[in-house]
């Protein structure tokens, strides 16, 4: 590739890049204590639309009501302002940047609306990763509802942190549909979705960059994350539409473990040999090739998932709507936890090979007659893609 | 007292006890594994009349349909073919005897009719403690329900034990009535209670005669079996009317964790931490006083019921049936717990004194609708009474 040939190419150029969301399988609340946690990637995927060329630089996204465009005339005065010459590589902005950045924005310091906190990461990122300062419309839409613990401003992060890495040939992700996808551009894109990440959410964990990074499973444990592959399994993600406090459930779990240590400490103990065991079952997965394997298979994780929801619900974070989603969902011969940090929120439902279409349709409906949002998707997903079909 | 005075007095005597039943709060199914149990006595009592006189000996318990006569010469023929002479001392049964017993009845080695057994613990007791072949009359009643893990065969064996020991003065059960009633005579019931509930159990643990005799609570650990007074609380007993094998259920708990023996592990601890935890919110029960004291102490036993149930849940020994309760009690702020063997039977409520009639009337009534049966009552209640009051 030549530099003569680049603006030209780069004029033109529309990709299309998507990342899935995250769902937490194993070890929500007890990661908190150095547990074993393991994630698995969510087939709503957040998909990303960059089309080069213009006069400006414009984000729209339009399921979270943001549209902004910004004269690129503004972009270069706003980049040659934080002392960049025209062609810079790859840069890690100063905190003095940073500062910047917020009030060539408008923001304050402690900004914490979602709209603000994803215009803010995108202009992080295009100031990091880009050469030069390059007239884009990039276009982002989601599958999955934001601020629920579903990875959705991971999943952003991920696709916007591809995107622009392609776009200045840092990587080049039409190699992702080669087997063995290239270990080397996956780590690339999940530490920029993390830089992202740490903007929005202060001090991420780095388990859901990796997991909408890599797809599959992550599991995390004290610090290290493993992406692991799982093939796709079905599921049903379940909205109570009950809201919660993350930080008050963290708090709880606290309190009580405070109060009645003794008891409480062996199961963040059994949480943790719950989550090693998930590994191990979904490592096992992939060589379940025949139909009486993965129901076996099948068997050992619902048995987990029972357990899981029974000790989530003995440190006091499920709620009677989650309960009666378990209920529901047991009735049909299925097995339900929530997912992420209770008291609410969301609820998942792996679904074994050897239940029948019309036994998960009559559970989806029991759900949805009783008041839940239900999704039938599948975990174990894909990471980012590239799609070249446009 | 004077022997010929004897014979006149015991002629027309008429004596009533009762003793009450039992519910486990907290450590079934660990206990089996050498955790602590703790279980306390339930105010559903059963009440034996024992008439001395005529020339019969009878035994009438009307709630299980049995009625029984046995001419006294016939009973005098089976005392003398027994070995023993008219006025022997109390006495242990050789193997031999018991089975001479057996035959009399017409009853074979293998027998596990209640009705069967019930009639041979009488005669096993009769025949120990009595000193000559008294002609009697005994009817008894309970409120409890049979074969439901509450306890009702131990209660009877208790009765039946007092009153036999009473009646050959052996004990006087009046002086039970005076304050700090004499630890020699409750011990000694027990022991008669556990001789005869060995007929009927094989192995009993010793909880069910110990708590039907001492009344409050019982605390049992590794063989260790120790009363602990507690004051009254108000309780709702709760039949799920769904019939279970106490076997399959214990055998579940023991087949999940030889699979996952490091998760099942420490939900053991977890279960032996709260017994422990439990007995000391017991033991501080009487030392609440206040109105504040006590919703304090009982919060913190609310906490305690509900990881109960939800580690039970955990270990695979829940039931929709018994979930369902959980959730209605909570819905009027309520907590519930399954007590016993689960997989249905009973579930208990313990009731805060915070909770309105009108919330407890309320709870009761849902869970009429829903189809179970509710018994407001009190647990650590009296164990084993003297009612002179006939």
């Amino acid at each position: 590739m030549t530099s003569e040939s680049e603006p030209q190419k780069k004029a033109f150029q529309v990709i299309r890049v998507s990342a899935p969301g995250k769902v937490i399988l194993h070890g929500e609340h007890s990661v908190v204590y150095g547990k074993r946690a393991i994630a698995l990637s969510l087939d709503l995927r957040t998909r990303l639309t960059a089309a080069v060329g213009g006069d400006s630089v414009s984000l729209d996204l339009p399921d979270v009501d943001i549209k902004k465009t910004w004269p690129i005339e503004t972009v270069m005065e706003l980049w040659k302002n934080l002392g960049y010459t025209k062609d810079e590589k790859i840069k890690t902005l100063t905190e003095e940047q940073s500062h910047f950045i917020r009030s060539f924005l408008n923001f304050g310091e402690g900004i914490t609306d979602p709209k603000d906190l994803a215009i803010l990461s995108f202009f992080h990122l295009y100031i990091s990763i880009l050469h030069e300062p390059l007239p884009i419309s990039i276009t982002v839409g989601s599958q999955l509802p934001t601020g629920a613990g579903l990875g959705s401003s991971a999943a952003y992060a991920v696709c916007l942190s591809g995107a622009l890495l392609h776009l200045c040939d840092h990587i080049d992700l039409s190699k992702l549909s080669l087997p063995n996808s290239h270990p080397d551009i996956l780590k690339t894109v999940s530490e920029w979705a993390y830089a992202s990440e740490k903007i929005v959410h202060g001090t991420p964990s780095g388990i859901d960059n990796s997991v909408c990074t890599y797809g599959g499973a992550v599991s995390f444990k004290a610090g290290n994350i493993e992406p692991i592959h799982v093939p796709p399994l079905k599921v049903l993600l379940v909205n109570t539409l009950v809201p919660r406090s993350t930080k008050a459930l963290v708090a709880g779990v606290r309190e009580r473990k405070e109060r009645v240590r003794a008891v409480v400490e062996p199961i963040l103990t059994s949480l943790d040999a719950i989550a090693d065991k998930g590994l191990e079952i979904l490592c096992s997965l992939k060589n379940a090739n025949v139909y009486d394997e993965q129901v076996a298979v099948h068997e050992a994780l619902d048995e987990l998932i029972d357990i899981n929801q029974a000790l989530l619900c003995a440190i006091g974070v499920s709620h009677p709507s989650l309960d009666k989603l378990v209920g529901i969902a047991k009735s049909h011969g299925l097995h339900a936890k929530l997912t992420g940090a209770g008291g609410g929120g969301f609820g998942i439902v792996v679904v074994s090979p050897k239940i029948t279409k019309s036994a998960i349709d009559a559970c989806c409906d029991e759900l949805r007659q009783s008041g839940y949002d239900v999704w039938c998707t599948s975990v174990g997903a894909p990471g980012i893609s590239f799609h070249n079909d446009i």
